[in-house]
């Protein structure tokens, strides 16, 4: 039923009714947390093993002693790993960190230090701005604002961000850079399509220094099998343009969340740059961790065939809230919501207006959704409308009630107000 | 026999007797490596096992389970350790990073970029100045140099730097900050004595975002038995100073080189506001490698325990070392050398004027040390004359053979120019 449409009498009944349904959720005195896209303890069980790999029986020794220092980039083994991975050469990719927000955070604190592509750094620049696909990753936003740049909201459509905008944006010299995550987008669930993919490869920004970053984050996410995309670094070297591309990812959500092997991939030119500039930062990554990986992923085949174990985890999981949402709130016009094949979220957009006061009544009722604003640049959501549920990390039995509390809370914010 | 006095006759027999030696080392084509502070396999191997402590059947539980993203600073466990080690609060550190050398990166570049102390950006306060000890590290000085900071050479006296100078020094607002390594420091093992901890402990730099960067790299990394030092933080509380103090640890060489835990101490509101921002840089540190270390070293008599069987292995190299300098050098007038009770260096101050070709010769005999003036800010040595031994890494018979050919090739390059 149409909420949008329902005559008063019939609004008051519902509200009624979902009132009753929370005061009901109230007396259970529920302690649920959906906010954070983390892995459960199941898929975490999967790399079980993983460093008993590192058996000494089994040496350390590859290119070098693994144990001692030298190697700034990564070792050899999961350098060619990776590169194989993004669909780079080996000279064009690091490895280092556990995880890759670093590197992207040292990626455009380098960039406002020392500048990129000759040209001055962007502290000495005036004022910066950046092109932020919405909704999207909050802790992205969280690196922009903190250098005090400021981000420029462009809509996330379902082949992509909304690319007459972004080519339109970057006519004006002070937008030097572009958050992506182009697979399974956070929260969205996108997958920027091969067109996209190509008019992002081949953009001419008015700033020399533009850097587009792209958090492949979870390329390899998938939920109904492995989904092919457009290379973003084969498109950008058939256009000269392999220079603007920072890409990023990481074991996180493949083995450990944090205690990952993250990587870089960038064009020859800048990957050689930056190698110089981490010579002075780091001795170096954690080899060991490295070594751990690569021993217990093996290759390609290695971590699509974990990912399928992944998948046959969340998989459920993401169907049972896209199956609730779609009881609760299918049909009701104050609701829609993605249904991914692959990531860690599902996104949904309520009725303009509700978002807060639907975490707020949730939160009565015991489950914290990530809050609202959250997945927006300065924790703003001009409509006050989108929400990510992160379906990963509670069982089954938790998440079925959660997504019903948050329909309740979406259907009596809406109620209240209408 | 003392060099500088001998006759010309004397000087030219000598000459010739060490080019003679010297064309009998080349003959053999050696190729030794003696340039850097690394451990030896024998000692990298007292910590096998350290990753078998993950076996999945103690499980990763802790405050939380570990695997699984959550904790900016360090997982419980392993900071109560380091406090305890460092004598601070678990309140006054953070455990992160896979080695220390990126934690004092960052502090630099997060005082460029947003200041300290509630002070301007240094990166905004025009000519920025530091104190370098010399000699001393070249990755700290590569650090500051990279920032554009003009370092300003202290020599290091036999019981620390020269703190006449030093007070001098600080009472120009410019200056904003100081290189230590206070124990066992790289290169000449000088222990800073406690009068000078606590000169340094009460110091009032004119500039209050001045930060004293206390690299205890060496804490527990006694040939002798552990020797007490001051407690610089201790101090710095005395006299209301701890804001001042950014101290760093690792245990890059107490389990493996590039692959330990590392961390950072400081005041409790600098410690507060690090996280702060530390928690938009990184989701956290590598937790796995964490828990590892933690369940391998258990605790404070541990780490003495590990340390004194490194100490067993360094021992006869530093005394081989020493010894073959006496026999070939002692009283030659032309070197001067320390005898270190710690650490990973000898030093040895050649006549003014022959580091540079002393290097060079021992090259030619199939030898590398670490380059003439890598000891000093800028890489440039006034004197010429510092050059440092690093004995660990080589078996003991490579190391006597080393040292003899650093012995015939500083001989030589006096006698060149004399």
């Amino acid at each position: 039923m149409n909420l949008l449409e329902m005559s008063e009498t019939a609004k008051k009944e519902l509200l009624d009714a979902e009132l009753k349904r929370k005061a009901e959720y109230v007396a259970k005195g529920l302690k649920l947390d959906m906010s954070r896209g983390k892995p459960s303890k199941e898929q975490l069980d999967l790399s079980d093993g993983l460093f008993m790999t590192l058996d000494p029986a089994n040496g350390y020794v590859g290119k070098q002693d693994y144990r001692n220092y030298g190697i700034t980039d990564g070792i050899p083994e999961i350098k060619s790993l990776f590169a194989s991975l993004a669909g780079v050469d080996e000279d064009e990719i690091i490895v280092a960190y556990n995880a890759s927000l670093n590197l992207m955070y040292d990626s455009v604190q380098r960039a406002m230090q020392f500048g990129v592509s000759g040209c001055k750094p962007w502290n000495e620049q005036g004022k910066i701005k950046w092109i932020c696909p919405v909704p999207g990753y909050d802790r992205h936003f969280a690196v922009t604002e903190l250098f005090g740049i400021e981000m420029i909201n462009v809509d996330m459509l379902p082949d992509g961000p909304d690319m007459d905008k972004v080519e339109e944006l970057i006519k004006d010299p002070a937008v030097k850079g572009m958050w992506n995550v182009p697979k399974y987008s956070n929260p969205t669930g996108v997958v920027y399509s091969d067109e996209v993919v190509e008019r992002l490869a081949k953009m001419r920004p008015a700033a020399p220094d533009f850097r587009l970053m792209w958090d492949n984050a979870y390329m390899v996410h998938a939920l109904y099998g492995q989904e092919k995309q457009a290379n973003i670094m084969e498109l950008a070297k058939k256009y000269g343009n392999e220079d603007m591309i920072y890409g990023f990812g990481s074991t996180s959500k493949i083995t450990y969340a944090g205690a990952g092997v993250a990587f870089m991939y960038s064009s020859k030119k800048n990957i050689a740059e930056l190698k110089k500039l981490m010579n002075i930062q780091s001795i170096g990554p954690d080899k060991m961790s490295q070594l751990a990986h690569f021993r217990f992923l093996k290759s390609v085949d290695g971590i699509y065939a974990l990912m399928e174990k992944h998948a046959a985890i969340l998989r459920p999981k993401f169907e049972s809230v896209v199956d609730i949402l779609e009881e609760e709130l299918g049909g009701s016009g104050i609701a829609k919501w993605t249904r991914p094949t692959g990531g860690y979220f599902i996104s949904v957009d309520l009725y303009p207006g509700t978002a807060k006061r639907t975490v707020e009544l949730a939160r009565e009722m015991g489950v914290v959704f990530t809050g609202a604003g959250a997945t927006y640049p300065y924790k703003k959501d001009p409509a006050d409308s989108n929400l990510r549920i992160a379906p990963s990390l509670p069982p089954i039995d938790e998440l079925v009630e959660a997504t019903h509390i948050f329909a309740v809370a979406a259907k009596i914010a809406y109620l209240e107000k209408a």
